[in-house]
């Protein structure tokens, strides 16, 4: 399995999932750019607004290459001056309070010296926490984990607790999921078996997700619902643009700006000290942002 | 002028754009919240909001003290264990379009040896820009300057394009103003010549921008300006999140989130690709949102 191969599949992975996406919102369709990076490589950009349940979302494949920049050169403690960077990366952030946001991203990385590694994960963010349905979510992703590797699921469930953390708030992004990187051949599994768990990553998505879309998309909502949802995805834009490695990597390397950016969320809201009334599900909603909760029970 | 001497300049500072603050909008008041940081010091956040010109704003004073956190000593290379930093710094952000945004900061930092140094400035991001405006501003900057330094104003002008520019969006935030940092009294200057010219800054910013205010706040505005003003917020939100130091030295040094990230707006909206007709007002703008350009002419 080549690195040209590893994009080949990521980009029938980006295809099936926007295919699934399309026919579960019933309404709105992907428009896509391509587009090509100076440096070297270029990618698909698949972006989706308005839709029946969708208000925005981007399904972005990309395959880049060249030089490293120093940036990254000296965070990463690399030797190499050569990269070669494929994956799939997506966010949904869909109308309706009642429907989680969701993101999930299968990556490559290559060096010159063959040096390589796989990532990725799924994660969801809930304006409001339905236990039982975090309970199915996890259980969910567990399942395939258990497939490769009996630890997998909870050292990759602490490490998406860590990575979706935001200290300057002590709150989780939402109820985790899944996050691995730097995943390679040294640990007896071959790259073949690791592909082949991230894939299996990669298409659990769109059923998974397609299946919390629908479950909760006809639920009716009030006004200050949907303003509890505004203020939620504002600690998704402060995650992402002040915490997210994946971002920063993407802005630092000259990735196009606007695909990268196609995760924040189409309106925010901001309010000094917005109150949340004791006992309300906006305040329990807010006890479960926690690291460590084990969702399975 | 001694640390304590300075913090209590600086919360008079605080007390007098408030008070000026308050009588231009004519109807909202500031709501004050002190509090106390756990590592040492405190500050006072003062909060307005729904005002007849200011949606949201926030004058910050604070005065903080303790162990210097690794992560910033690393960064800023210090070699001492305790800090004392105190500063007032506000963020207004108008409701209507036509108002332009505006920061202002001025900042003391000493070390336990007794190294210090100030820093500051001023800088406007108006949604629409309006040259003969951005001359005025500009100039008043000026004038402050040249009472100091002859190479105070190209200086700090050049400081605020480097330190204002959005890499990935290949923009400067608004057109400038004037950014210094690292002011000391190893350049011929005295401390108290050093803080006169940081306190004139200070001084500077209540006429200055309350003329702004004025003269804008009885424009009409469509919905199309006021859909271009929520866009133009979130190039503010990518910036003070993404590369502002000073947010992030907050954040870092688990400074009060709430007071921080009260520079956020109130409202916020991204499109992917957001379109900008040609010739139209909000072409002209982004194609203003350049460094080096002399407003002064």
């Amino acid at each position: 399995m080549n690195k040209e191969q590893i994009a080949e599949r990521f980009k029938e992975l980006q295809d099936r999932i926007c295919k699934a996406l399309e026919k579960n919102d019933g309404k709105a369709l992907f428009q896509e750019d391509k587009w090509e990076r100076k440096g070297g490589g270029g990618g698909r950009s698949r972006i989706i607004k308005n839709g029946n349940i969708i208000e925005k979302g981007g399904v972005q494949f990309s395959a880049v290459h060249g030089k490293l920049p120093h940036k990254i050169k000296d965070k990463l403690k690399l030797n190499a001056d050569n990269f070669y960077a494929t994956g799939v990366s997506l966010i949904v952030h869909p109308e309706n309070p009642h429907v989680p946001i969701v993101h999930m991203n299968v990556r490559y990385f290559e060096l010159e010296d063959g040096t390589f590694w796989f990532g990725g994960g799924i994660d969801l963010t809930p304006i409001y926490i339905d236990k039982t349905e975090a309970r199915e979510f996890h259980v969910k992703l567990k399942e395939v984990c258990d497939r490769y590797h009996k630890n997998f699921y909870n050292k990759f469930k602490t490490w998406a607790d860590e990575y979706f953390y935001i200290p300057f708030r002590k709150e989780t992004r939402g109820i985790g999921g899944i996050f691995f990187d730097h995943l390679n051949d040294d640990k007896g599994m071959s790259k073949d078996e690791i592909f082949s768990f991230v894939m299996d990553i990669g298409n659990l998505f769109a059923p998974l997700y397609c299946r919390v879309m629908t479950k909760n998309t006809n639920k009716s909502y009030s006004a200050k619902e949907k303003e509890w949802q505004l203020h939620r995805r504002g600690r998704y834009v402060e995650f992402n643009l002040a915490l997210d490695k994946g971002t920063q990597f993407g802005l630092d390397t000259n990735g196009r700006t606007e695909s990268i950016l196609v995760s924040m969320p189409p309106e925010v809201k901001w309010t000094y000290q917005y109150e949340i009334l004791k006992g309300s599900r906006e305040e329990k909603t807010c006890q479960l942002l926690r690291k460590g909760i084990n969702w399975i029970g």
